[in-house]
């Protein structure tokens, strides 16, 4: 044992936030607090001092920030981030034998004792003390020193011994004898948009306004201004790479397709080539380079779509046999759920001796897409890949791309989708589609932004995707719909629509199912992208309430309020600082008008009953004055189905 | 990365029990069972087989106990410990290729699809496996083989491929391909008298027969009888070393002495010796071999107290400076509260760079007296030194020592009891002592056998000791005595008194504190050691119901039952293979009969309401035939305080 460990009395244990005992960083962007709780304890009843370091992984200097004992030996203490990357923490404790001894000397003080040597002691302290001081406080303590090395006025002296001025020192230039230190923990830090971002997807080869051909990368450009004004900040295609012949479905997922049918976006690969090519039915890389920057210039970011998995056709599949599980008949195994199969899709099998080379050859692809221009990727499936692979992938992508973001394609159970946010992807689809009532809303908030998930876990609420049609938005009109839009973007900082369908409220599912009819899926469709209707203008306004005011750009402040009525929802958001505060409340009674009473969170905004509040509805522009905890709420969706107060102090 | 860890398609988290991601090991006695819990998923559908594997740490080769899927990727499994020392656990899991494929063929085959491919990949399974066989099912395995790749009839061999025998198989010859493997975790296996001890207390000084003389070891030979018919097993006695003079303490606590009275025990040390040192006053150290002979011969083990600190008298400090603080005026720094002082102990200053001799020195404190035959150690203010040092000292200990058992005397906040007990310490006092009323008794128990704690926590529990008179005991009789008694006795496997003061009622206080009034720390007493009374009966029957009743011989088998009188507290305990369960229900008022009604654990003793149970009362022989879940108890305090009843089914 070195002596530094032998000699340290001070325990720390139980450091939170720590994921799995440190192996996964837990997760921020810049502007991002950390809460940090330790116990901490030693033996006896000597003070203690407890300081939390931290730097990001390049510093060589650790920062300090407080710690301060709550309760029950536990502590509790915080620091913001400013840079993207990897940042260190640890938690640093040690005896404050100054502090131990003025405490025990401020007693026997009172109790009358002769405090002689006790000064003798203090002085002591000073001595060492001064060493570590400069300029006036250095010259105090080492007057203080030689004061209580021989007392000029014994009681005046004394009372030194005990005065705030000593404890301020002794608080400013703590002796750091035998600190003990905790392990040190990692958070990683993405860019903004990892936090806050907002969706829309939309399937390339449905943008053409010509009803006799399909849509190309040019006739999305045409798109991109309409998304823009919509408020839209990130674009997602799902795969534009070829397409596969063999086995290629046909409409509403037929196992066999007509001549002309352009199969599944998810079939990757043909003669044409696989993840690294352009289907030469939406353009070429030079098309698709022009849109991509198109959508820059409206401050939108084209995402990709990454499925690693193959049609027969792949190139891989003769270039790479060793990567595929073979069957006796010299076929490929291709997915399935028996009974079900996907003949058009081989999955990769990743226990193979040749993994290295296959990782490699998949994160090229993804370099391939950077290099592109790309920073945003959707995942297909990643839980049905080795997470080994994936905590590696995403790894190498910290390291060279921090700047990067996927969005985790797992719908699956709790556990694997934890776990996937845990090695590194930075937001994860969410189970947001299926809840729907204030109780299984509240819970799942509170589960995202209550526990631990919230240090790894950003969830993207989506209200419909290509996959999921919810019951719940089945053969439904506009209310369902916006209610269920409104949700999205106003509980979650993350949010995505799957369109024009979801706007244009095209909802017939195939039978039973929570699928679409005639999915784009397995077919182009033609859409009217021109027409603005009130659903446009709804989504429009609230992309823009959520742009103007930061206390939507973060899930994790969200703090539900009491209401009397089952059918209102109600919620409080604000910025850590308080200079944006959003009240919203919405009315999940799709059919009836709803009323009640919501109760305002006087103690968060730091006001007793009956200070007037100021309540701007950024949905009509009414200004109420609110003075009571509890007011009237009525919401008709006939007409609007939510109110979002920004709430401003007189 | 290897080639292992990147073909690894399993995840192992979150398993239990583990203290603090495995730095501390969980603790067992012979006969135990390790319950262990563990998050276990993989990437898709495939099936999954995980194993617990298990071995003392000096064994080469692991043992293997089953998992099983509980829900949620939750998996439990469990094992059985039966030898001292160090045990390791891991879990190990892999995809089962074989299951998968058998799942999916019954899936297919149901469904009429053509099975003569699934049948070849069958057959290459079966070949694979049959390597691992022998004798019968090798050779089952490989017709079964020779019969799916050349099917002499079809139908009847895709019925062997849904078989129950080819189920069996897949079973017993896993082809574990890839593994994953958890990290290795500790636990560390004890002596039986960890977990079921009965102690008794007393001061050797204080058994003399002779009013006018001290006692010695020779008295205590006499009192030795006279606790085994009492049904102890454990007997503590407070330092036997030679006591400081100076400032030696007086009767009461008082900071001066009288000529000829005896000091503290806890001021260790004088020109006579130290920690290794006898008091003369008590004898010799023969007198001392021949006592810890004559309590073996009844089956008592001696216990000792390890107390850390030195009289100012004490050898160490002339010979080793270096181990206490001084002051400036060259005196050593006394142990103090301020304003409290307590100048007859010398606390050992850790934070000192010859703390390796320190460490060392104090270690063979304890190896003297385990080389005199002593095997436990009651612990003297334990959370006053480092926990680095007791770390240090219980791991020698462990490793050297296995079958000495050490209590903590630590009465003070949970999370510094809680990590001696982590560091090694192998049972704690508690707060028992003041937990009364029938919800804190609830409360404390179910948070010693129902949380982590029960993996390393073992609570003694003591009605009183020498620092520690109840305010609910003083200046009361039998009944208050007996009751509390009786809890500590039948709610913890290990227990304790401070005799004789308890069962001869002697219980007046220094007033408004729960210290006793002319306490035997600081003078010597003389008892009644001869005389029987019903109290002393009460604890032979009570201790003896214990020795005969292994339900008793756990604290963590504890299941409270209901009641509807707050008065009376019930509880049931039963071995692990239900040979002897105990229901024990206890009235808390010691003033009042009280009533009520009982309701039996109908579940764990599986049975159903109508099912006639035989209660034996073990208090009077009684038996009673309860054939109700609710059943009717009245319990005087006058008479009795007690039922325990052994259950037998008919």
């Amino acid at each position: 044992m070195k002596n530094n460990e032998a000699t340290a009395r001070v325990v720390i244990e139980n450091v939170s936030p720590v994921i799995d005992g440190g192996i996964y960083a837990i997760k921020r962007v810049p502007g991002e607090k950390i809460n940090i709780e330790a116990d901490i304890f030693g033996d006896g009843h000597d003070h203690i001092r407890a300081l939390i370091l931290y730097k990001t992984s390049n510093a060589k200097k650790w920062k300090e920030a407080p710690l301060s004992h709550v309760v029950n030996d536990s502590w509790k203490g915080d620091f913001y981030v400013d840079e993207l990357g990897f940042y260190e923490y640890t938690i640093t404790a040690w005896i404050d034998h100054a502090e131990t001894w003025q405490a025990g000397f401020v007693k026997k003080a009172n109790a009358g004792e002769n405090m002689e040597l006790e000064l003798r002691i203090g002085a002591e302290f000073l001595k060492k003390m001064a060493k570590k001081a400069k300029g006036e406080d250095a010259q105090l303590m080492k007057d203080l020193a030689a004061q209580f090395d021989k007392p000029t006025d014994y009681h005046a002296t004394v009372e030194l011994g005990k005065s705030h001025k000593l404890e301020r020192l002794i608080a400013d230039y703590p002796l750091r004898e035998n600190p003990s230190q905790s392990n040190t923990y990692k958070a990683f830090v993405e860019r903004n948009k990892a936090l806050f971002s907002t969706w829309y997807e939309f399937f390339p080869r449905s943008s053409s306004p010509d009803p006799n051909r399909t849509g190309t990368f040019k006739d999305c450009e045409r798109i991109i201004p309409r998304l823009a004004n919509m408020g839209y900040d990130t674009l997602y295609f799902p795969p534009i790479h070829p397409v596969g012949e063999s086995f290629r479905k046909g409409k509403n997922n037929s196992t066999t397709s007509q001549p002309g049918e352009p199969g599944s976006p998810w079939a990757i690969g043909s003669k044409l080539g696989g993840h690294k090519a352009i289907n030469p039915e939406l353009g070429t890389l030079e098309d698709f380079k022009s849109l991509v920057k198109v959508a820059d210039q409206h401050n939108i970011e084209i995402a990709l779509d990454i499925a690693y998995q193959c049609s027969p056709d792949h190139p891989y599949v003769k270039e790479h046999p060793q990567w595929f599980k073979w069957r006796p008949d010299g076929t490929v195994q291709y997915a399935e759920n028996p009974p079900k199969k996907y003949q058009d899709v081989l999955p990769i099998n990743f226990e193979n001796d040749d993994w290295e080379n296959l990782w490699n050859e998949l994160k090229s692809v993804i370099e391939y897409w950077i290099g592109h221009g790309i920073k945003i990727f959707r995942v297909d499936n990643p839980h049905t890949k080795p997470f080994v692979f994936w905590e590696w992938l995403m790894g190498e992508m910290r390291k060279n791309h921090p700047e990067v973001i996927f969005l985790s394609e797992a719908f699956t159970r709790p556990k694997i989708m934890a776990k996937l946010a845990k090695v590194g992807f930075q937001q994860s689809y969410s189970y947001f589609s299926w809840r729907q009532t204030k109780a299984e809303l509240t819970e799942y908030l509170t589960e995202l932004t209550k526990t631990e998930l919230r240090e790894y876990f950003r969830a993207n609420f989506w209200p419909n995707t290509p996959d999921i049609l919810p019951f719940y938005l089945q053969n439904t009109g506009y209310n369902h719909s916006a209610a269920r839009f409104v949700l999205a973007a106003t509980l979650s900082s993350n949010y995505g629509m799957y369109g024009p369908v979801y706007e244009l409220l095209e909802n017939e599912p195939m039978p039973g199912k929570e699928e679409y009819f005639n999915s784009e899926k397995y077919e182009a469709r033609h859409w009217d992208w021109e027409t603005v209707t009130p659903f446009h203008e709804l989504i429009a306004k609230i992309n823009h309430i959520r742009i103007e005011n930061a206390a939507f750009h973060s899930t994790y402040n969200i703090e539900f309020c009491e209401t009397d009525n089952a059918n209102l929802i109600a919620f409080f958001k604000q910025t850590s600082d308080g200079s944006n505060r959003i009240l919203t409340v919405i009315n999940l009674d799709p059919n009836h008008k709803q009323s009640g009473w919501v109760k305002l969170p006087l103690q968060l905004l730091e006001v007793q009953e009956g200070h007037t509040l100021k309540m701007h509805d950024l949905m009509d522009g009414t200004v109420y004055n609110w003075n009571r905890q509890w007011n009237y709420i009525e919401l008709d969706p006939r007409f609007i189905s939510a109110h979002i107060f920004r709430i401003t102090l007189k």
